[in-house]
């Protein structure tokens, strides 16, 4: 798709935080040809380390201001807490004029913090790639990650339509399919379609008692993988979109009530009804 | 292991119900040339085609009475709901002191049922292999299937040590590893362990929006995947272990209450904690 269009490359892409997302970028830009170099900014030497081991970035570096001195995009791929205040260093220290965006799996606050009054004439556009694992770290990275999977795009009233242009054509040129959204909206989805099944993964893998634990096979496995994801990036995350989390937790749990009192009442036709809705929503999902 | 063993190979094995367990059991005995003759009984010829297909019997019947008129051992691998009446039919027609064993989820009222007085001598001995899929059907069998997974019995003081050895050492043939247990500790433990995330999934495939479907990632697919499974056959589980489920749903309910009293009252320890040791646990159980 994207070799028929006429892709404008980016001179310097800097990401900032080269973990699985942003070593992925860094890995599928190379590898599509999309950026003349990439810079890794990071804290620590063993991930920049990491990334440059497999071919993420040409370049790394610790200091944000050096990393991004000469960047034409900005890529800001850290835990949700952080985005902001990183987006704000960036835009101190990068060339006039420049665009700055982010994969954070929040963005309400995000955008509203970040949606006017970037230093320089630097503006931020909001992205989301829907892709990840519970795999953290550069060296799980992998080009193709975004292939087929959503990218949202959280545009404002303030957004140039040539930022967007960019930024939609980068997400297509990674294999994924770019939607767009307001922020709330991206925020409500989120909470149902990725927040709640971490939840419901960290509730079933926390109750699990040890003595049960050989017991579990590939069911308990699948439904509880989430669980395995970082502490500390989840509870970032829980609390920046905490109103749509509890909103989707309380649905879940209607919905479970429902399921639990056709058990009790060994009322077999509700009991079924649920199961077969569920079935058919689940069959839509693909593997 | 069980080729230092001597093993006791069967002269004919009757599967009744030659889905995707009965499939693969068959499918197993005949690649390790632990049973002379399988013989697949079911109701539908599709089903019947399709395991004669795959290899996992050597003759199908719909006929039950001449399926295991020459059986040396009887698996039944039913849904659990039918389990009791078919072990009793099998008795009828079978040679006289035969071995009758089941693979069904839930335990307790079948052991109960069958435990003593099936006619002609004919022995009962309640078996559960942990494997298995949302898939269906013995096009999906593997003989592979219970490599390396749990398979439990449910011997009572009435169960003849002899019995007991016959379907240890036959478990571990099929690559299991073979524990003993009560029909109540068994019930009570896949309650949490098999009964728990199934329910689960169920009540999160059921509430999603289908606005929200193609937003739903490989995260939302794994934590749903088991509400693909046969409505038929997960209603008659709930039902027959509703005491042990309706527990492990009420043990859920709460550690999902505390998780979102947590995010509620933005108690970023208690969440931390709690996240925590989700992590540790399912990090236990391995990919």
């Amino acid at each position: 798709m994207w070799g028929a269009l006429s892709v404008k490359r980016f001179e310097t892409v800097a990401i900032i935080g080269v973990g699985l997302i942003g070593g992925s970028i860094g890995l599928a830009l190379r590898e599509r040809g999309l950026a003349e170099q990439v810079v890794g900014v990071g804290r620590r030497q063993i991930s920049l380390r990491a990334a440059r081991r497999v071919g993420a970035v040409h370049h790394t570096t610790v200091d944000l201001a050096k990393g991004v001195a000469e960047a034409d995009l900005v890529i800001v791929c850290l835990p949700v807490a952080w985005i902001v205040e990183h987006v704000r260093a960036a835009a101190e220290h990068c060339p006039p004029e420049t665009l700055i965006t982010d994969t954070g799996s929040t963005k309400q606050s995000i955008v509203e913090a970040l949606d006017d009054g970037l230093p320089r004439g630097c503006r931020f556009l909001g992205g989301h790639p829907l892709a990840g694992s519970e795999k953290m770290g550069a060296s799980h990275a992998r080009a193709e990650l975004f292939d087929g999977r959503m990218a949202i795009l959280t545009p404002t009233r303030n957004t140039r339509p040539a930022d967007y242009d960019r930024l939609d054509q980068l997400w297509s040129c990674l294999g994924s399919v770019v939607v767009q959204m307001s922020a709330d909206e991206h925020d409500r989805t989120v909470a149902l379609t990725s927040q709640l099944p971490h939840a419901v993964a960290v509730a079933l893998a926390g109750m699990l008692p040890e003595s049960c634990f050989r017991f579990s096979g590939t069911g308990f496995q699948d439904t509880s993988r989430l669980a395995a994801g970082s502490p500390e990036l989840w509870t970032q995350i829980f609390a920046l979109n905490r109103d749509h989390v509890l909103a989707a937790l309380g649905l879940f749990e209607e919905q479970l009530a429902a399921l639990r009192t056709a058990i009790q009442e060994s009322d077999r036709s509700t009991l079924e009804n649920i199961l077969n809705k569920a079935k058919k929503n689940r069959d839509a999902l693909g593997n």
